[in-house]
C-alpha cells in the first residue's frame, strides 16, 4: 500500500512529490515486531540494501554535476572533501561542514545532501564519514564530528564555514555546535538544518501524527534503531536530544526546513521557537506536504525550493564578513 | 470525545495546552449532515452560541485590562476603536488595524486577538465591523476593510499602520491588501497574521491531515459555512483566496503563526514560500500541538509565547521609521 494524498492535498503539492508519494510503500507495522524488525541484524542487513540504492544515486550526482571527491582525514577522522566544478566567486576558501543523515545507522559521508550542497552552493564541502550504530554508540560519532570542526576551525576562518546537516546528522551536529560552545569552540557562519531530528526521546506532536503512515518514515521503526546509538546515554541529554540544550544569542544563524508530513517537524518547529526566544536569526521553512528527507531529491521543485532558500541563507552569512 | 492526546504529544506542550484539548469535544460528522448543519439558519444559530460565550470572554478581558472601547465610522464603515491603558512610548500615533476572524460568519470587531493586541503591543487598534455571511457575501466584508483602510491611509502615516488578523480574518485582510496594491495605495508597516486563511478552496494538505479530528475545527464543517461568505465568486480568486494572488517585494513585511494541529496550517507555511520566494522579508513561526486560533487564549503559555513573537515583529517594522 502507498502512501494516501487525496485530492485536496495533490493540489499543493507539484506532480513530481505526487508521484513519488504515490510510489513509495506504506505498511503498517504491529508494534510486537519493532523489536525485531529493527535488532543489529537486522540493521546492518538494512544498511546494505540502502546504500545499494544510493550508491547509484550518488554516482549519477557525480557524474551528472562532475564533482571531485576525495577522502581525506580530519584529525584522525575520515572526511570526504567535495568540491564543485564551479566555485561561487569570492567563496573560495568557505567550506560546507556537512554530517550527513540515515538515522544513525545509514549513511556515508558522500550522502545526497553535500553532493547537490557542493554544486548548487559552489562551496568545497568537508563531510564526516563518523562511525554509525549498531557498532558505534553515542557520543562516537558526536566526538569524530566535534574532533573535525575542532581541525576545521583551525584551518579556516570560522565565519567561512558553514554548517549542514540532514535528520539525524542534525541530531548529532546540533549537539555537537553545543560540545563545542561548551568547550568555548568559535561558532559557524550558519547552519542549514534539513529536516533534523533535534529530540530522539520520541516526544512530539508530528512523531504520533505524521509517523504513523503519512510520512515514509515510522516514527516506531525510527525510535528503535535509534535505541543502538543512545547506548546507555539519556535521551534527554543536551548532547543526545539538543533540544534540550541552552540556547543563547551567540549561537550561529540557522535555517530549518521540514514539511507538513515529516515526522519530525514537530523537532524543527520547537527548535525554531527556542531559537527566536534566544533571539538567534533564525529561517523556518515549511514545505507543503512534503516527508522527511525530501530535500535530497534532485529534480523535485519543492526540494529544489527548499534548498534553494537554505543556500541563500548560506551565501548570506557567508558574505556578511 | 475529546481531541486525543497521546503521551509524546502532550510531553511537548503545556498543560495548559493539554487540558484546553482534553476539555475541546471532537465529535466525527457524516459528510452527508453537512450541508444541513452549515445552513443558513444554523450559521445563525451558532453565531447566537458563539457570541453568548465569546461576550463573556471578552468583556473578561476589557476589565482586566482596563481597555476603552469607542465604536466609530470609518469610510461609513463601523469600526472599534480599542484603547490600552498605557501606550508603547513613541507609538501614540500608531494604529492596528484589526481584521476580526470567524469563519465568515461569526465573530465581532471586539475579538479577543484585538483587545490582546491593544493591551500587549499598547496601541491603539481599530477594529472592523464588518458584515458577515450569510447576509452579506463576498466581496462585502473585503469592500467595507478596505474602504476602512482608504480612510486610516489618510489619516495616518501608512508605516504607522500595521495589519492583524485572526483566521477568516486574514483571508479578508489578505485579500484586501492585493486589491490595494491594485489601487495604487500605500502598504502597512507589517501585517500579523494569526492562524490566517489564505485558501478557501479546501486544498491543501493540513485541512486533511488535520481538520478531521486533530484540530478543534473540522474542515467538513468550515467549508460548509465558507460557501455562504464566496457566494457566487470563484474560490480560486485572489481576492477571495489570497494565496493564489501574485507577490512581489513590495509586499508588507508578514509574520504568520500557526500551530502543528491547525486545519490552516498549510495555508500559513504556503504563504510563507510564497513571501520568501518573492524576497519579503517574513517569518513563519509554528507552535507546537497547537490548533487553529490558539493565539488568543489569554493565559496559555504557547499562545503568549506566539502573540509576543509577532508583537516583536511589528514593533520592530513600527520603529524602523
Amino acid at each position: 500500500m502507498a502512501i494516501k494524498v487525496s485530492a485536496p492535498q495533490r493540489a499543493t503539492i507539484s506532480p513530481e512529490a505526487a508521484a513519488f508519494l504515490a510510489a513509495t510503500p506504506s505498511a503498517r507495522i504491529p508494534s510486537f515486531l519493532i523489536p525485531l524488525l529493527t535488532s543489529r541484524r537486522m540493521a546492518l542487513r538494512f544498511r546494505r540494501q540502502y546504500q545499494n540504492s544510493e550508491d547509484k544515486a550518488e554516482e549519477s550526482l557525480i557524474a551528472r554535476y562532475d564533482l571531485r571527491v576525495k577522502p581525506a582525514t580530519i584529525s584522525g577522522v575520515p572526511v570526504l572533501e567535495i568540491t564543485p566544478a564551479h566555485i561561487t566567486p569570492e567563496l573560495e576558501d568557505a567550506v560546507v561542514f556537512n554530517v550527513h543523515g540515515g538515522g544513525f545507522f545509514l549513511g556515508t559521508a558522500r550522502d545526497r545532501p553535500s553532493l547537490l550542497m557542493a554544486h548548487e552552493l559552489g562551496v568545497r564541502v568537508m563531510s564526516v564519514d563518523y562511525e554509525l550504530a549498531p557498532e558505534a554508540a553515542f557520543p562516537v560519532a558526536l566526538d569524530q564530528c566535534l574532533a573535525v570542526y575542532r581541525g576545521l576551525v583551525t584551518q579556516h576562518d570560522p565565519r567561512k564555514i558553514v554548517g549542514v546537516s540532514t535528520s539525524a546528522g542534525g541530531t548529532i551536529q546540533l549537539g555537537m555546535m553545543h560540545k563545542a560552545r561548551a568547550e568555548g569552540l568559535p561558532m559557524v557562519a550558519a547552519l542549514g538544518l534539513f529536516t533534523p531530528g533535534t529530540d530522539v526521546s520520541g516526544a512530539g506532536d508530528s512523531p504520533v501524527a505524521n509517523g504513523n503512515g503519512r510520512d515514509r518514515e515510522r516514527t516506531g521503526m525510527s525510535l528503535g534503531f535509534i535505541r543502538h546509538y543512545i547506548g546507555g546515554a539519556d535521551a534527554h541529554d543536551p548532547f543526545v536530544s539538543p533540544i534540550y540544550g541552552n540556547f543563547h544569542d551567540t549561537w550561529p544563524p540557522s535555517i530549518m526546513t521540514t514539511g507538513t508530513r515529516d515526522f519530525n517537524m514537530s523537532n524543527s518547529v520547537r527548535l525554531n521557537e527556542k531559537l527566536t526566544i534566544a533571539g538567534v536569526p533564525t529561517a523556518l521553512h515549511v514545505s507543503e506536504g512534503m516527508w522527511h528527507g525530501y530535500n535530497y531529491e534532485p529534480d523535485i521543485p519543492e526540494a529544489i525550493r527548499a534548498r534553494s532558500l537554505v543556500n541563500n541563507f548560506l551565501l548570506a552569512a557567508l558574505r556578511r564578513l
